[in-house]
């Protein structure tokens, strides 16, 4: 996530706001700096001419991560993953990782190694290496920074920016299911089970395993980056409102979003029904889902489509992006639009 | 600070049993990474054979920093200073900056921007731009994380690694004052002015701002590595004997320090006295000096010398390098040796 973005209700000001004055006032930088504040990653012109990407992140114990609900291993894949799909949206490859822990005196080596244990799973499976950090006290609760470094070809880095009026809307995977397995998991084991008449263990497992382990889209980011069928990318990291609004902000746009074409996988879809939510709600406003938002001009439409099923991963068009004037709009029942309502996703509710 | 190198006493292991740990299990790179975990900041092989430098420090309210005697403006510009200076001991040049904050809800807008104004103040002054980072919610307490790059080239790059027996141990400027202003501020204003006879104020406004405005030592660093003056370095951020342990145990060789070589301030050398403390223990056992410390093999000691004259930085030879089997060792007013007692910093006591 970038700098002034919060991914949780921003107590000090509205996120787009401390952005805006952040960049302003301390965000000059020199040519060497393609990208800084306000994107997913930091792009940095190497002397070679190669792109070197930077992102970071802070999780805190009790806003990001509840240790009632997820084990540090947990905590600790994703937190990685968290950072992973920052490069994977811009296209890069991960490279190296840092990572910095603030430590209560409560917990043990036993459960610090756990949580190293988890980062390295994430580390092993994206083939990242873990190369330092530092580690020190906290008088409370845990708090996790992970900087992540990427490589990217210079004329091949997606960004928030690129996206132009007439450009399609595409999102990877399904969304939502992340937030279900979140809400499952806070439920407790025997309230989430009886929602469900049959096949409920299969979607539980399905649903939770989609909050806890998610997969950073790098693979697609790359291809998609590599030929150059996107013209902006954005990972789904706050919810498919608030990341679609900050890619328009970034780029000057407005959208229009079709909800019948979001995808929603049919676990989620269960989910909703036995929680008597509209399951397009919960793919707007749910985060973690970590898949890409990307937008591609109508003359890449069908080479998208066919990556997608050469490389086998879903993509679902899902809107058209507009003229900044129009704001962002969603389509209702009877064909008129109304504008979209940006949810910020609060990473959990106690 | 390296990964498992806690600034504050490490509650879950001890730093080098967690360090040599996570090394071991989580440490292998591949030859890409010349050094990972242990080391000021990590060095990675570019492809055109120069080295990128990546280092990190997540600083903790109530454990590295008390709003009570540091202003926001304070906590950033010592924040960066605190990476800065991992570079420096390397002899880098410093490059981009992140930044992460996790903020609790009673912070404003205003605080947050100061904090800003301090961190860049170091940026500006050290050439650093500053390229994006994450801020978020804090249910608990401020904290900041730095990730810092820096460039290097090839054959000129410091690490702990290198000292020989033999070599001698070298300091940049005076140890201690930062812990004597860390103490003033903490006794309050009327107190510690009371301490002094004449010259009172110039005294505790120097040690308060050796402890509030450290300065990093790039162009020391820089100079040393690019003349391959120096076998090994480090910087001083735990404090000397702590510091000098980690520098030890990375070259594996042992060491001989003479503390009557070891440069106090004069103001440190008035603090210590009206105190009763021995200003050697303060320079041992003081943190936060972010002075270099590093060895030089007996054939350069006349060209550190003339190029500490000729670029006007105080260095003084404060003990010799030994086999590791001799572990460190303190010179006594008799002549004597007794091992030494590495006092790990704490960077404020309540």
């Amino acid at each position: 996530m970038p700098l002034g973005q919060s991914s949780h209700q921003a107590p000090v000001l509205s996120e787009f706001a401390l952005i805006r004055s952040l960049r302003r006032r301390f965000g000059r930088t020199d040519s060497s700096v393609v990208r800084g504040i306000g994107e997913d990653a930091a792009i940095i012109k190497m002397p070679t001419g190669s792109r070197l990407l930077l992102t970071t992140d802070l999780l805190a114990e009790g806003v990001h991560f509840d240790l009632a609900t997820t084990t540090l291993q947990d905590v600790g894949y994703r937190a990685a993953v968290a950072n992973l799909s920052d490069i994977a949206a811009m296209g890069g490859v991960p490279r190296y990782l840092l990572v910095s822990l603030a430590v209560p005196h409560e917990r043990t080596a036993a459960e610090i190694d756990r949580l190293y244990r988890g980062l390295m799973q994430a580390c092993r499976r994206y083939g990242v290496q873990l190369v330092g950090g530092d580690t020190s006290a906290s008088r409370n609760g845990l708090f996790v920074n992970i900087t992540l470094t990427g490589a990217a070809h210079p004329d091949r880095v997606l960004t928030r920016a690129g996206a132009r009026a007439g450009d399609l809307i595409y999102v990877t995977g399904t969304l939502g299911d992340s937030q279900a397995g979140l809400a499952l998991l806070q439920a407790g084991d025997r309230a989430s089970a009886s929602l469900f008449d049959k096949g409920a263990d299969r979607i539980r497992r399905f649903l939770i395993r989609r909050h806890l382990r998610p997969l950073a889209r790098v693979r697609e980011g790359r291809l998609l980056a590599e030929r150059r069928l996107a013209s902006a990318a954005i990972d789904l990291s706050d919810g498919l409102s608030g990341d679609l609004a900050h890619l328009c902000e970034e780029s000057r746009v407005g959208a229009e979003l079709d909800p019948r074409a979001i995808p929603v996988s049919s676990a989620c879809r269960s989910y909703a029904d036995v929680r008597r939510l509209n399951p397009v709600d919960v793919a707007l406003s749910g985060g973690e889902d970590y898949e890409l938002l990307f937008t591609v001009p109508p003359a890449n439409r069908r080479k998208v489509e066919a990556l997608a099923r050469r490389a086998r991963f879903r993509v679902s068009c899902i809107g058209l992006i507009t003229a900044r004037r129009s704001g962002i709009r969603v389509k209702r029942d009877d064909g008129s639009w109304q504008p979209l309502t940006v949810t910020s996703y609060e990473h959990f509710r106690r």
